[in-house]
């Protein structure tokens, strides 16, 4: 237990303390935090007394305006600051309790802060892990018999994303203008995006010692360099996308933002949760293949709120663990060919559908191309995204009296500007 | 004319002061230099010489590790840049000419220093735009008929790359292991990729004030943010690429390096060799109309040295101005759905293939998917790349007496690790 109060309801409960970068009204640079409760817990005003054998000589990370450093020291280093942290806020260690002018300048006011991207992302790539959501759009697309390419279920199919579009949670996105073909026998058409939408996802950070390029990481070592998770809204602009992306993959309509969440929750954290994958059938290659869970029962959630709205409205819930690729299996797969990665890379994991109708992560499934409404109460229906949604996701474990949440991840969609 | 000595044949001419970073020996930190003849003038020496209104307060600029925050000036600070370099390197200027201990310190043999990549690249993307190429690779895989994508003609197709793996010249690439599907009908397998090829192209670094996230930047501003070029080895596992790619697109055939040439040579130095592109029929739509010509009358070649062979045999002869789509359509079209590009930001042209077999930009293409053999002189031939081959790209500009050069873009394959 700590001496910090846990609100009921807080996503950030004793056995969370998710890392994040925050900034205050009176104390603009960036620093790292840890949320505890309504309270954010300021590293750079405790970083001296991170004196166990991994962290004493390396103080000065939690002195970074980014969480890079941090990320790119060890697993052991990682845990050592998290029990370091836990010790810290222990309701029975005066050390930070009894100190007031420590706590009342280490202890920041969770309405006071201003978050920023935890990380300088130097990658972002996007996977397409969800077999259900894989299966949603191929058959939209080619039909139930061609739903799932050959590859699918060989490797975690994936792309590379746009590292500068990554924004924090609650920054405005911009509907895109872009090059569509509304009709398959006409020209292209220039103007706003007409089918806006979201993809509920999930991402990871990359951390520790990472390999050099020509090296892959062997699974092996694989859990020493996932860092922690962030939700994640990967905008998408249908329209743009379905005439572009034959035969290099999506590109521009996903460029107009890629939204995250600002904590960043780590594996030490998230172990309790840990469950199964789904079975893999065809067993894959060698080189993917674990035999420990690696997985994790994280609940999901996506609203929106439309303008005249008063609150969201939930459309979606689903669950990371439906996802067919593991984490580990994404990483492995990803440097195989030898691609080097680095601390702060950021890989997401692609739509996370469920197996049932309210559980589809994105909107384009959800209205099933455009041929059903989804209901948002009141005289409210969607397909797509109106100017002036604002999308919110969420995510949470629950288990054994012990929770753990992301917060949320939010953000509005502003109108296309006149071009 | 310099007082600076040029060699014959060297690249690096008086009129070319192509930028890039270096460190030596005896002084290992990283800094900018300029090439000029057999010599590397050290800006960060001569940076208090700067004094012009755009970079009298930014002379800081010259003493960073990288070319990023020179490259986020604006074209004015770039165009007086160049202006005092060669003010400074005037045969009848003696600031530097006769100031024999700035002149020691700063005129570096170039065959004392080594080259490091340019500026640390946010994200790196990779175009499509070679009609010839497409057409090429179209035809192999899908027949003449379906040859170009209808979307291709319409747009600079374009997919983001591996920031992290972009790689200095010189720099070994290892022979990746991955996934593969050698016969359709059975399940993949994993192995040394069996078709290790080389793209020639070129790509731009993106530099000036740049736009901010959901807001494009603009045809009439595009030559703003354009600060140079380099040549680029873009290395591929044709195995790997083909069983992944659909349908996001290249992923790991495309990550194990990819290569440019360390001198940054800026379009100052490029102007007198300016053309037309090809003409585009049909006309894009209006976002991506110029008027004047921004293609430039580049030569290029690609050269393969065996282990056994004594010198590189050219492969291929191939020209810059044979692009359809120019670097401001690609610049204009990347941003226009309102993705953010940053100073620093690596834009490649894809394979640059020309209209004959000679001039084709791959042995993909040169060996028209393994049905030809491609004769290095001797015995020796080649389909795809084998284990200890060197290759060697150039480029070169020379008119009406004035010659521009890229230098190369070397880089050599080493055996797969055994996994
Ligand atoms: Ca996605
Ligand atoms: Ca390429
Ligand atoms: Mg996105
Ligand atoms: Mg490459
Ligand atoms: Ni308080």
């Amino acid at each position: 237990m700590s001496f910090v109060e846990i609100p009921k309801n807080s996503p950030f409960t004793y056995e969370n303390l998710p890392y994040g970068v925050f900034s205050t009204g009176c104390e603009t640079r960036h620093r790292i935090g840890v949320a505890v409760g309504a309270h954010v817990l300021d590293l750079s005003k405790v970083s001296h007394l991170f004196n166990g054998p991994q962290l004493a000589s390396h103080q000065t990370v939690f002195s970074e305006p980014t969480l890079n450093a941090f990320m790119a020291l060890s697993r052991g280093a990682w845990k050592e600051a998290r029990e370091t942290i836990i010790t810290l806020l222990n309701v029975d260690n005066p050390t930070l309790r009894d100190d007031q002018k420590l706590r009342s300048s280490a202890l920041v006011p969770l309405e006071d802060v201003t978050m920023h991207l935890p990380a300088s992302i130097g990658d972002y790539t996007d996977f397409y892990s969800s077999i259900e959501h894989a299966t949603n759009v191929g058959t939209m697309f080619r039909g139930p018999e061609n739903a799932l390419m050959p590859n699918w279920k060989h490797l975690p199919v994936g792309y590379h994303g746009r590292a500068s579009s990554v924004v924090v949670s609650g920054t405005p996105i911009r509907r895109p203008n872009g090059q569509t073909r509304p009709k398959d026998a006409e020209p292209p058409v220039f103007g706003p995006c007409k089918l806006m939408d979201f993809e509920l996802e999930m991402a990871f950070f990359v951390g520790g010692q990472t390999n050099d390029l020509g090296s892959p990481i062997k699974m092996e070592d694989a859990e020493d360099h996932i860092f922690g998770m962030v939700l994640m809204n990967d905008w998408s602009a249908r329209d743009i996308q379905k005439w572009e992306y034959v035969p290099l993959g999506p590109f521009l309509g996903k460029n107009m933002g890629t939204s995250i969440s600002p904590w960043v929750v780590t594996m030490e954290a998230l172990a309790p949760f840990q469950v199964e994958s789904p079975e893999q059938n065809p067993k894959p290659l060698p080189y993917l293949c674990h035999a420990d869970p690696y997985s994790f029962d994280i609940h999901l959630t996506a609203a929106i709120q439309g303008e005249g709205m008063d609150q969201p409205a939930v459309v979606c819930k689903t669950n990371l663990k439906y996802l067919y690729w593991s984490m580990k299996q994404q990483l492995v797969h990803h440097s195989i060919t030898g691609c080097n990665m680095r601390p702060g890379d950021l890989l997401a994991s692609g739509t996370i559908s469920g197996p049932t109708e309210d559980s589809f992560g994105s909107m384009l499934e959800l209205c099933w191309k455009g041929t059903k409404t989804v209901p948002l109460g009141g005289d409210e229906t969607r397909k797509f995204l109106k100017d002036g949604d604002l999308v919110v996701m969420s995510g949470s474990c629950e288990k054994d009296g012990i929770r753990i949440g992301f917060g949320e991840v939010t953000g509005k969609v502003l109108p296309a500007h006149q071009l």
